[in-house]
């Protein structure tokens, strides 16, 4: 720091002792979160609910201090060193928007949304969308409110995508996805038309993979990509998911199905979510950029580990023979590498194949403009979801809970949050192309299980930095060059044609 | 309410609003403090300590709230109903206590604990005392500093006492305690002469009892007694606890050993606690009169449960029958009810019998007075407990472990509770006496396993009030008398004069 007078030292006091407090609350709501999704009696959530609005309702209080605001500003006109100076550009960003949310919004939006998850969780039981759909209308209306709050006179959406992926909004991302949906569709085409695809048959995916031997496969791979239940676990959930609750406290969940590639990819995929928090909290410190830039970049992350490394046919060299004498499996490590990497439309986004993935993506990126808009009504949306999954996907759930009831997220008002699923996956493509070009023998590593040389440059290039850059900026660090969708595309072009000859 | 005007009304707002939000801060703290002995990794204990430490300086800052005070101020001068005005008189009492507490000093005094929880346990694992004692030093002198803030003038113990068991004092608790051990000891020495206890040999119990039908008969028995997983879960932690995270959130904890004993009886004490705090509860009512009067009446609850219904000879003629089966008992009901009420010194408190218990809180007692009033140094503590064992109980610890560190209690800086245990126990024989006279055909709901008739009673006699009464009142108003060691010894006579016949 150039300049250290007093009134600068005071004011960052100011600002670490409120950041300290707000990440503290996070944490503990995590924890609320967590124990909801895994151990919580069921017939305890109203009174979750309450504590879930007050713990939010404490971090609004402590966003919109005005003495913490004060030592922003104040701070503002100083000369600082550049992490403090994005720090306070970072802060006086997030404490303006909070400062527009009134106190009463904010605690109707967070009991509201913790009422809705437990009505999301029955309607998708008994498959009955009109139980949630009260929950679902209000929530839209709240989020409407919200971005009207943030700025009367935007574009709604654009005010709520901005919450996960700062500075972009519905006109940058439109034109994304059409190329990107058009790049899929030719590439689905071209599946499609091949013999393989029509002949396409699981044989060694067609038995039973015990639970136990399916958990000792998630917790195997778990430890491998570098986790240690030392500072980390898995429990079981209805919907994957990572959080961190501390330092040293990150916590995924995964849920076992017949086949073991559900356990296995969502395990690879949140493990590699908590990688990144896992370093993120290494410094042990309490600040707003010990933290992913975008959700976009930390899905980056899980989608890494998920689709390249894990779906990497040098990761199976290792993984095969293991899983092969585990399950007792008959085949050869290339027809189990193929049977993986089948690709058919599913109902089911996180059962989804690499190549559909963004299409179910794109399908609620357009629903969710529509209904923040008030083109799409609530009262329509099993309507319009089958529609658009038999336009995107050729298939059309036989029920709301396969199909419009699938996520969590809209339960929880995370509208604008689907859009970063699909950033995060084309981040991962460029990710994986600089490593390759950047560390050549890495392949190698993978074929032993070795993950500690992606580990280090995952931190060394990624982790490290926090939110310090913007998620565009650390990309183009990285790979040279900012996001850009046909990395992705000729991927799959590549792995796809080799996979179906085309 | 007689006079209803405008202020009274505002007044009882703001005293509504500030025990919300300290019950629901309470609630979230009970959740951290779970998850911390249940499924948090080790190493996250530095970051738990932080946000334990914060959200106990979030209830001190709002129990010391102007507001708040003032309010209770206010009200204490006008004419309420009954209920309220012993609200009233409880807050003004625990809010002045409170605020004789500077925060800094609730703060550093949760660190503390919360490290010392994580010390305590290491060494408990080591067996070594010397990695706790730095942390209980710490605590002593803590404990004294705040038996000092709130009355510099009384016995510092007294003052620590009085948070779990309101009005009770050394003063009372030594002639009380000399009784009691009195009496034991004559019960002791009856048994230790009679010939059955010098040939008393298990046979029953020496075999090995499954994990997992031992876990059976916990999820059984808890279903029994009037818990359900809708509202209630058991899971396992080194120290069984019971704990309320909110309305119909109850969790108990219990540790599976050798001989299904631990797991059984732990469960029964601990779902006694689980249905107080489950009756409680029930009125969904954020105040401070919802809750037990003293820590000793809670007590009474588990320990009229664990004693009372599960040892009772009545209950194994439901149980034994099933526990036969699924272990594969050999001998008849009339060996395992005398098995199971062999008695021997342990080592360890939550594993003594129903006669050498309170002894082990005597002692406790007893060193904790000394702790407080300097006269025992931490230091000195791990002779001083060998001696005290080698006097009181006969037999002394090979190691700390199942010595001086045996309890959780020290380490979390409850000093004060140990009484608590005692007179639980004391109140819980004079309660089971009261249901006998009132309810005689009990036994034969009992036989059947029945146990609705005994809830109903206890929620109807005892849960109902909540703090309404203090202890020493309600259970005048149960049974007709205060505090009476002699229905505790004379159940003791009777019971163990027949088993070992004197």
């Amino acid at each position: 720091m150039n300049v250290l007078c007093m009134s600068i030292q005071k004011n960052l006091e100011i600002i670490n002792h409120h950041q300290k407090e707000i990440i503290l609350l996070n944490q503990i709501g995590g924890l609320l979160g967590w124990d909801q999704q895994t151990y919580m009696p069921p017939e305890a959530s109203i009174g979750r609910a309450e504590q879930e609005a007050f713990v939010s309702s404490l971090v609004h209080k402590k966003m919109i201090a005005d003495e913490f605001f004060n030592a922003v500003i104040a701070l503002q006109k100083e000369k600082l060193d550049a992490r403090t100076t994005r720090l306070v550009t970072k802060l006086h960003k997030d404490l303006s928007k909070s400062r527009k949310l009134p106190l009463t919004f904010v605690e109707e939006l967070s009991k509201t949304t913790s009422l809705a998850f437990d009505a999301w969780q029955e309607a998708r039981k008994k498959q009955d969308f009109t139980i949630f759909k009260p929950h679902l209308e209000k929530i839209v209306t709240l989020k409407q409110k919200q971005a009207t709050y943030i700025s009367p006179s935007s574009v709604s959406y654009d005010m709520l995508i901005d919450d996960f992926e700062e500075g972009m909004t519905v006109a940058k991302l439109e034109p994304l996805f059409e190329q990107l949906k058009e790049g899929l569709l030719e590439i689905l085409t071209n599946i499609e038309k091949s013999k393989l695809y029509k002949n396409q048959k699981e044989i060694l995916l067609q038995k039973s993979f015990p639970k136990n031997d399916q958990i000792y496969f998630c917790e195997d791979v778990f430890r491998r990509i570098g986790l240690s239940t030392d500072s980390s676990r898995i429990d079981f959930a209805q919907h994957p998911f990572e959080t961190s609750l501390g330092f040293n406290d990150i916590r995924i969940t995964t849920n076992i199905r017949n086949s073991p590639l559900f356990s296995f990819f969502s395990t690879v995929h949140e493990a590699g979510h908590a990688l990144y928090e896992l370093d993120l909290s290494e410094k042990k410190i309490y600040d707003f950029l010990q933290n992913a830039p975008s959700y976009g970049l930390h899905e980056s992350q899980s989608r890494f580990w998920e689709l390249f490394i894990a779906k990497n046919k040098f990761f199976w060299q290792y993984y095969f023979p293991l899983f092969k004498r585990k399950f007792k499996l008959s085949g050869t490590r290339q027809d189990w590498y193929r049977e993986i990497h089948f690709i058919a439309p599913s109902l089911i986004r996180i059962e989804s194949d690499e190549v559909h993935y963004c299409m179910h993506i794109i399908l609620r990126f357009e629903i969710e403009k529509g209904l923040l808009d008030g083109s799409i009504r609530v009262a329509d949306l099993p309507k319009i979801w089958n529609e658009k999954m038999k336009k995107y996907l050729g298939i059309v759930p036989k029920n709301d809970a396969e199909g419009v009831l699938q996520d969590v997220h809209w339960s929880s008002g995370s509208f604008g949050y689907f859009p970063s699923y699909a950033l995060g996956t084309l981040y991962a493509a460029q990710l994986y192309s600089a490593l390759q070009k950047q560390i050549p023998s890495i392949e190698k590593d993978i074929v032993r299980g070795d993950f500690i040389g992606i580990q280090k440059w995952l931190k060394e290039k990624v982790h490290a930095f926090g939110a310090f850059f913007t998620a565009d900026d650390l990309i183009k660090k990285v790979t040279g060059e900012g996001l850009n969708p046909s990395v992705f595309l000729n991927h799959l072009r590549e792995k796809y044609g080799k996979l179906y000859g085309f």
